[in-house]
C-alpha cells in the first residue's frame, strides 16, 4: 500500500493513527493550522472543504532535492477530487469554479515566515464564470491580480515592489488614496499589466493552468521551509531544522460577495484582562486582509449579534465548543459567506500576563482544566507583571513614533517609572526629598554611598554595569525599575548632561525608564499600574503553595523590606545584608573612624557607637517576622567600601595642591595645608587597603577573624535585639550566618567568639534565644569539604553570586560590562549564568555540598539567597537538589512561589 | 606478674618483646637516648651501666597526679643493685661511692626542653670518699656543687641565678676571669653557701641521702614533660602529648680525672662535606660539657690518635660498628676515664644538605644502605642548596653580632646576593650592565615591565607581595634570590632611600640578602657557591630517576632557561608564557598600539610587527628542546598589564597641568598641551580596559576570543617556527594551551580558529607538523566539567596557581600580604595554600578533572604548570592522582625528580 502523503480535514483519526494516538505528532504531521483545521471537522465546527499535504511530503520533496513524487500529486489530486464533490464546485470550471488556497503550517508557528497563496483557480476562464456568478467584477479582478502578484512573489520570487509599482501609478493616475477608490476597469487593466510583469520577469507567461498554479504553488511552500527567513528564525528560536512544514489546500470562501457576508477575528475571552467575554472585530461585505490591515473602521463582535443574530449565535456556541476542546482560550478567525458561517483557523490565543492569571482561574473554577494545570499554566516571570507599574503598549508606540526613544540596556529590575535625571545621590535625595520631585538617578555606575540616592529615585539609569552589579542588586532589592550597561550612554558629570547620538539631556530634564524592556524614552510616558493584590493571582498563587516543596523566603535588610516580603508570601528571611546599614549617614562616620584608627580603644569607641543602631535595625526585622527565621549575614564586604574612592581623593588632591599655588594669603595657605593633610591621610589608609581584586580580597569571615570586635558587636546586636523584642513577646528565631567561609577552621573560630558573645548577652538578659549557626556556601572550596563544614554549622546558604564568579572565575561586573554579551550572542554560554545557574558548573558544587553536607547532618538546612533564588529555572534546579528553601528579593517572592510550585509538579 | 617499668641498659631484648619487636615502639618506651644506650649495649659498645626507667612509668606517675608507685621505685633500686654489682661501686657507699646521672629522653629529640641532673650520690660523706679515691679535691667539690644547683633548679625549681650569682662573686673575690681558675678551697666554700641557698629557698635541706636525690631526680625528670617549655615545644613541632618522657640512670664516668682521661664529640663522617672522615673535637682531663662549651680550646679527634692510640682504635672500631649497625652516619658522646672508652650516646647525626647527598650516595655504594633507601635519605628541599650561592653560617653570625640585620620578610627564590641597592629597573639595569656593578632591586613591588631591571639584578627586595607575587613568580624563575613581602620595610622613591627602625639605606649602597632564610643584612656578607654537577647528586638524581613515574617538566619562556632546565634533567617544557616576550623593548611599542587602536587594520600591522619576534622566541625553544615537547600557552593575562599604570599617569598628568601654568610662553605651552592630549588618550584607554578584579576579568581564552587576530598570529608563529627548525632537522612537539578555559564551547571556538591557522602555515610550508591542543584546568568550573572538556583537549595542564584562587576565593597577592600570614600563624590554614597545594579543596578538583578527563579520554596527558609543580608535597599529591608530569621552574627540576621518585617508593 501506498504511504498516505495527503488527509481530508475529515481523515484526522486516520492522522492520529500513523502517528500512535499523539496530538502532537498529529500537529507534527499535519502541521499546527492543518491540525487544528481537522480538529474542527472532527469536533463538528463547520470549516471549509480542504486538505493537508505532510510535513513527511515536504521532507521527501525536500530530501530528493525537489522532486515532486508522482505519488503525492496523484493523492493531491484525488483529495481535490473529494473537496470538489463536497463544494459542488470544479477546479478549474468555467461554470462554478473551485478557488482554493495553498497554506504553509509547520509543528510550531513561525508568524510571518512561510508563504501563502490565495485565489488558486483564477485564470481568465475561471474569472469570467466568477463574474457571472457573483456579479462583481472589481472583486473578482482583484482576487486575480493578487493571486498573479502572490504567485509571482512567492513562487517565483519575484520582488513585490514591482507589482506596488503598478498599483501606486494608477492610484496616482485616478488621484485617489486608497486602493479600496480604484474601480473594476483598473483591477482589470492591472490583471493585464501583472501578467505582462510576470512574463517579463519569469521569463514565461502566467501559468492559466490552475493544475500547474497548485503543484507550483505547493512546491513553493515546501521549499519555503528552507527560505533564509525560515531556517534565521529556527535558528533563533530553538526549532529543529527537520521537522519540514505541511501544507493545507482550504477551499475559498468570501466574506465580500456582499451585505450577507461577513469576516473577522476574535479571541473566546478578553487577551487584556481574561475576563470571560468574547473580544474581536469584524467587517461585513469585507477580505479578511481588510479586518487586520485597519483600511476600513472595524466593528465590535457585539454589533454582529444584532446585525447577523443567527451566525452570531452560531458563532458564540462554537467558541464554547472550541474552548472546551481545546481546554484553553482561542484565537478564531472567520468568514460568514451569505450567512453561512465558516471557521478558517484556531489557535490558543496570546494574552497578558494579567490574563494569563485570571484565565488559568477560571477555567479551573469552570472546571475546564484541574488545579495543577492551572497552575502550570501561568509562567512564574509573568507574575512580575503585577508588581510594577507599566508603560501601555500604546504609549511606547506612540513615543517610538515620535523619535522619543534615547537607548536601550540591560533590562535588570523591571517596571517603568518617570522622573527629571539627576547625575548624583545627594542632588536625588534632596529633589525627592525636599522638592517633592520625581527623580531617576544616572550615574556611570553606583556604589554603597549612592544607595540613599537611588533609594529616593524612581528609577536608575548607569552606563556601566552588568546585571548583577551593584546598581542592578541595589534596584532589584528595592524593586526601583532600571535600565544599566548603558553602553551608548555618554555621561559628562562635569557639564551635567549625557548624549546619545545627536540627542543631549540636561539635568532636571524628564526621562522615562521602562527596566522590563531595558529601555529609555525622552520626556513623560504614561504608565499604567497593575495590583499584586489581584485576586485571581492571590488564588493562583495560594494552589501554588499546596503544591510547592521549597520554602520561599526574602532577602531583605530593613523591616520595610521584611514586611513587604511577608505579604508577598515570604516564609522567612534569608539574608539581611548587616552592612548595608554602616552605611546610613548618621553611622557611616563611626564606621570610618574604626576603620581609620589603629587604637584599639578607639576602635571599641566607634563600634559601641554603631552598636545600637544595628540593635534598632534588626529588632525592627525581627518585629517584622514574628514567628519565622531571620538570617543576619555578619559584615561582608571589604573595608575600602566604605572609604572614599583613591582615584576622587587624588584628583582632590591634585585640585587643592594647585589652589595652593595660588592662594593670596598666609591663612588661606594654612587652611589649604590643613585640608591637604587630612586627604593625604585619609588616601594613606584607603591605599593601605587598596587590593587588586578586592573580590578575592580581605573581606567576609576574613574580616571577622581580622577584626572579631567586629564580629562581637554584631552578635552582640543580634542578641540584645532578639532579647528585647522576645520580651515584647515575639516570638524570634535569629539565625547567624558566616559569609565566605573557604576553610571549616574559619568557622570553627568564629563560632566560639559568637557563642562566647551570645552567651553574655543572654545571661546578662537572663533570657534562652534558640538560635542557628550556619555559613554562606560561595566558595568553590567551602561546597568541596562541605563534609568538614557542616560539623560546624547548622545550616547553608548558597550564595550563588560569588560562588559563580569564583567557579567561572569571572567577575560579575567586569564580565557583563564586557565580554560575557559577547559570550552569550556567540551561543558560548547559553544563559547569563549571573541570571540563571550553570547547572554543570556551580549547580554541581552545590550537589557536592548538599550531598557530603546532608551526610554528616541529615537535617542541615540548605538554602539559596543569590539572586538566583527568585529565577524560575534556578528554582528548578534548587527543587531538584533538595534544598529547603529558596530566599529571593521581596517583590521576586510571589515568582519563586509559583516557579517552586512548578517544580514540584514537573 | 607485675608489670615491667626498668629495663636496664642489657635489657633491650625484654624490652623489644614487649612493644612486639618494633624499634620505633621501643624508642617509644625507652626514649630515644635510653634505647640507643640499651642497643648499643647490645652490640657490644663500652657504655657505663645503667638503666631506664619507661616512658611507661612515666605516663603512670603523671596519671596518677604525681604518685611514685611503690612498684616502680622497687624495681628502679632493683636495678641498681645490678648496676652497683657491675661496677662494684655502691650507691651511697663511704668507701667506693657510685655516682649516677638522671637524664630524661623522650621518644623524639626536644632539645634543652626537659632535664638532666649529673653527679647524684654526692654528699658529704662521699664526696670525701671521692677525694680519696681520686685524690683530686677541687674536681670533687666542682661535681658536688653542680649536683647541688641541678638539683635545685631542676628538682625544686629555683632560679639557677641564685647560685650563678654567688660564683660570680667569688671570681671576683679572686680577681679571676674564668671557673677554671677558683681553687679546690674555693668550690669548697661555695657548696656549703649552695646548701645554705639550698635550704633558705626549698625550705629544706639538700637531701644527703643518695635514694632521696635519685627518687626526686627521677620525678623532676617525669614532671618536666608537662613544663611550660616542652609543651610548647610539642605543640610547635605537633609532636603528640601523651608520649612521655623516659629517665635514663647511667653510671656517671669522668674524663676530667687525670691525663689519661679524656672526653670528646664526634660525627662519623664529616657533616659539611660528607666524606668519609671521623670528625670531631676532645679534651684530655676535662668534661663533657668544657667541650662544649668552648671554654678551652678543643683539640682535633686526629689527634686522639696519637695521644691514645689504643683508645682511639677502639672508637674507631666502634664509629664504624656504629654506622653499620644504624645504617647511617652517627653523632656520638664519649669519655675516657683511666684509658677506659666509655660512649655516652649515639645518635643520627646532623648534616648539610651536600653531606646528606654524599653520604646517601657512599653508604649506598658501600652497601650500607639500599638504592631506594639512598634516594630516600635525601630531602628534597635539600637539593635546592646546590643551585643558589649561600651565606656561610660564620658569616650570617658575625653579621648579626656585629647589627647588621636590616630585615625580615618571605623567603621567596632561594639563594644568597649582594649588590648596591638600585631603585627602580631602568637603573638597575644601567647600573648592571654599563657600570658592571652587582646590584639589588628594590621595589614596592613589581609589574611585567620591571622585568629587565629584575633580569640584570643579582636580587630583589619588594616591600609588598606575596609568595606568588610577580617578583616572587619571576625571581624563582630565574633563580634570582629574593625577599618579598618586607612589612616593615618604608621606602620613599622620592628620597631614594628605604628605611626599617632607624637603619636608612641610601640608593647605591650595598645590602645582603639572602632568599633562603628570608633576611636582609647591611653591607656585604661572604657567599660559598656549593655547585649543582656534584657528582654525587647527579647520581643521586639518577637513581632517583630510576624510580619516579611522574615525568619532570619544566616552564621556561626563553631558550637560555630552556637549555638550563634540560641540563637539570627536563624531558618538556610544560609552560611557555607567550606574553613574557611581549614585555621587551622593541615588542612593547607594537603590543601598545595593538591595544590602543580601534582600526582592525592598524591592529593587524602591530601584530604583524610583532609575529617574526615571537616565531624566533618558539624557534630559539623548540631548537633546545629538540625532540622533547613543548607547551606554550597562548596570551593570558589582561590588556591593561601591557600599558602604564593609571594611577602614575594620573599624577604626571597632575604634574603637566602644574607645569601647564606657570608655562612662560606659546611654545612651551603647546608642546604641553601635546603632551597632555597624549597622555589623556593612554589614560581614557587604560581607564576603559580597568577592572574592579582583572584577575576574573577579560584574560586568558576570553581574550583569544574577544580578539581572534591575537589567537591567530601566535598560532602561526608557533607553527611557522615548528616547521623552521623541522627544516633544520630539528624534532619539534608543539602543544598548544589554552589558558583560563571555563566552558568547552570556549575551547571549540579557539580550537577551529587555532587548527585552520595552523593548517594554513602547514600547507604553505609543505609541512606536516606533530601537535597537542589543550587547555590549561585553573577554574574550578573547568575541572568539574573535565568529561566535557576532554572533547576538545589532547591534554590538561593544572594552573595550580590560578586554580588556588578560584578554589578558595583568594587573591594570592593581596592575601599573602594580610590576612593569609594571619591565618597560618594562628593554624586556621595548616600551609599556605599557594605554597602546597591544598588536597582536600583544589587537590579535590584535579581529582574530579582528572577522572572526568579520563572517563572520556584514557590516554589524557595531565600535568601541572603552576608553582606547585617544584614542591615536594604538592609532587606526592600529583603523584597519588595520577598525572602525567609535573612542570616546574628550572632550578626546581632536580628537587621535582628526588620528589617524583620519593612519592613513588612511598
Amino acid at each position: 500500500m501506498a504511504k498516505k502523503w495527503v488527509y481530508l480535514f475529515n481523515e484526522v483519526d486516520q492522522a492520529e493513527k500513523h502517528v500512535d494516538d499523539d496530538w502532537e505528532g498529529v500537529r507534527g504531521l499535519l502541521g499546527g493550522k492543518g491540525a487544528n483545521l481537522a480538529e474542527m471537522v472532527r469536533i463538528g465546527v463547520p470549516v471549509p472543504p480542504g486538505f493537508t499535504v505532510t510535513t513527511e511530503a515536504c521532507n521527501a520533496y525536500l530530501e530528493s532535492e525537489s522532486v515532486f513524487s508522482d505519488e503525492i500529486w496523484d493523492q493531491e489530486l484525488e483529495a481535490l477530487r473529494v473537496v470538489e464533490k463536497e463544494t459542488g464546485k470544479k477546479f478549474g470550471s468555467a461554470d462554478n469554479p473551485l478557488l482554493v488556497s495553498c497554506r504553509s503550517g509547520a509543528k510550531f508557528s513561525m508568524p510571518g515566515m512561510m508563504d501563502t497563496v490565495l485565489n488558486i483557480g483564477l485564470n481568465d476562464e475561471t474569472a469570467r464564470a466568477m463574474i457571472k456568478l457573483t456579479g462583481d467584477e472589481r472583486f473578482v479582478y482583484d482576487a486575480y491580480r493578487r493571486l498573479i502578484q502572490m504567485f509571482g512573489s512567492v513562487v517565483m520570487g519575484l520582488s513585490d515592489d514591482l507589482f506596488e509599482h503598478v498599483i501606486t501609478g494608477y492610484r496616482k493616475k485616478a488621484n485617489v488614496e486608497n486602493d479600496s477608490q480604484l474601480t473594476a476597469n483598473d483591477w482589470k487593466e492591472i490583471t493585464q499589466e501583472f501578467k505582462t510583469i510576470f512574463r517579463r520577469n519569469a521569463s514565461h507567461e502566467f501559468p492559466a493552468d490552475p493544475y500547474e498554479q497548485l503543484i507550483l504553488a505547493t512546491e513553493a511552500v515546501f521549499k519555503s521551509w528552507n527560505g533564509k527567513r525560515a531556517v534565521d528564525y529556527r535558528n533563533a528560536s530553538g526549532i529543529p531544522h527537520d521537522l519540514g512544514t505541511a501544507v493545507s489546500i482550504v477551499t475559498m470562501v468570501f466574506g465580500n460577495m456582499g451585505e450577507k457576508c461577513a469576516t473577522g477575528v476574535a479571541m473566546t475571552r478578553n487577551g487584556s484582562t481574561g475576563e470571560k467575554i468574547i473580544e474581536g472585530d469584524y467587517l461585513t461585505n469585507a477580505q479578511g486582509e481588510d479586518v487586520v490591515a485597519g483600511i476600513r473602521l472595524t466593528k465590535d463582535i457585539s454589533q454582529l449579534k444584532e446585525e447577523m443574530p443567527k451566525a452570531y449565535g452560531e458563532f458564540e456556541e462554537i467558541a464554547s465548543r472550541l474552548e472546551k476542546h481545546y481546554r484553553d482560550m482561542q484565537d478564531v478567525e472567520f468568514t460568514i459567506e451569505n450567512g453561512k458561517l465558516w471557521m478558517l483557523q484556531t489557535r490558543d490565543g496570546k494574552r497578558t500576563a494579567q490574563a494569563s492569571v485570571r484565565i488559568a482561574v477560571n477555567m479551573m473554577e469552570e472546571g475546564l482544566i484541574s488545579k495543577k494545570e492551572a497552575v502550570l499554566r501561568v509562567a512564574p516571570e509573568q507574575v512580575d507583571f503585577f508588581l510594577h507599574p507599566q508603560f501601555s503598549i500604546e504609549a511606547v508606540d506612540v513615543a517610538k513614533e515620535l523619535g522619543q526613544h534615547f537607548a536601550s540596556g540591560l533590562n535588570v529590575s523591571p517596571g517603568a517609572a518617570l522622573g527629571v535625571v539627576a547625575f548624583d545621590a545627594d542632588l536625588a535625595e534632596t529633589w525627592a526629598k525636599k522638592e517633592g520631585k520625581k527623580v531617576i538617578m544616572v550615574r556611570p555606575e553606583t556604589k554603597p554611598d549612592d544607595v540613599h540616592g537611588m533609594l529616593a529615585a524612581e528609577g536608575i539609569i548607569t552606563s556601566r554595569g552588568g546585571r548583577t552589579s551593584h546598581a542592578a542588586l541595589v534596584a532589584r532589592q528595592f524593586g526601583k525599575p532600571a535600565v544599566v550597561g548603558v553602553s551608548a550612554l555618554k555621561i559628562d558629570l562635569g557639564k551635567r548632561e549625557m548624549q546619545v547620538g545627536d540627542i543631549i539631556i540636561n539635568e532636571g530634564e524628564w526621562v522615562s525608564i521602562d527596566g522590563t524592556e531595558g529601555e529609555i524614552f525622552v520626556g513623560k510616558l504614561e504608565t499604567t499600574i497593575p495590583d499584586i493584590k489581584d485576586p485571581w493571582l492571590d488564588k493562583l498563587l495560594k494552589w501554588a503553595d499546596e503544591y510547592r516543596r521549597l520554602g520561599v523566603w526574602a532577602n531583605a535588610d530593613y523591616p520595610v523590606d521584611a514586611r513587604r516580603a511577608r505579604d508577598y508570601g515570604a516564609e522567612g528571611i534569608g539574608l539581611c545584608r548587616s552592612e548595608h546599614m554602616f552605611f546610613e549617614s548618621e553611622r557611616l562616620p563611626h564606621v570610618r573612624k574604626m576603620i581609620m584608627t589603629d587604637l584599639p580603644i578607639e576602635r571599641k569607641e566607634a563600634l559601641d557607637a554603631v552598636l545600637p543602631f544595628q540593635r534598632d535595625d534588626f529588632a525592627g526585622l525581627f518585629r517584622a517576622m514574628d514567628g519565622l527565621p531571620v538570617i543576619i549575614r555578619l559584615l561582608d564586604p571589604p573595608l575600602h567600601e566604605f572609604l572614599p574612592n583613591n582615584i576622587d581623593l587624588m584628583r582632590e588632591l591634585s585640585d587643592l595642591k594647585i589652589r595652593l599655588q595660588h592662594a593670596g594669603n598666609l591663612s588661606e595657605i594654612d587652611a589649604l595645608l590643613e585640608e591637604v593633610k587630612e586627604k593625604e591621610q585619609i588616601l594613606k589608609r584607603v591605599e593601605g587597603l587598596r587590593e587588586e581584586n578586592p573580590m578575592l580580597g580581605l573581606r567576609g569571615v576574613r574580616l571577622g577573624i581580622h577584626v572579631p570586635e567586629l564580629t562581637t558587636m554584631q552578635v552582640r546586636a543580634i542578641f540584645e535585639a532578639a532579647c528585647l523584642v522576645t520580651q515584647e513577646g515575639i516570638k524570634v528565631y535569629p539565625e547567624v550566618m558566616i559569609p565566605l567561609t573557604s576553610h571549616v577552621n574559619e568557622l570553627a573560630i568564629q563560632r566560639k567568639v559568637l557563642e562566647a558573645e551570645a552567651m553574655n548577652v543572654m545571661k546578662e538578659k537572663d533570657l534562652t534565644i534558640d538560635y542557628k549557626f550556619g555559613t554562606m556556601i560561595e566558595i568553590p572550596r567551602a561546597a568541596l569539604t562541605a563534609d568538614k563544614i557542616a560539623q560546624y554549622a547548622q545550616f547553608f546558604s548558597f550564595g550563588t553570586n560569588d560562588l559563580t564568579q569564583t567557579t567561572f572565575g569571572i567577575s560579575r561586573d567586569d564580565a557583563e560590562a564586557s565580554f560575557m554579551i559577547e559570550y552569550m550572542e556567540n551561543g558560548i554560554l547559553p544563559d547569563n549564568p549571573f541570571a540563571t545557574i550553570d547547572k554543570d558548573g556551580v549547580g554541581e558544587l552545590m550537589r557536592i555540598a548538599v550531598a557530603k553536607g546532608r551526610s554528616v547532618n541529615p537535617e542541615l538546612e540548605c538554602g539559596i539567597c543569590g539572586e538566583h533564588g527568585g529565577e524560575p529555572q534556578s528554582i528548578q534546579l534548587c527543587h531538584d537538589l533538595g534544598l529547603t528553601y529558596v530566599s529571593c528579593s521581596p517583590f521576586r517572592v510571589p515568582i519563586a512561589r509559583l516557579s517552586a510550585a512548578h517544580a514540584a509538579i514537573k
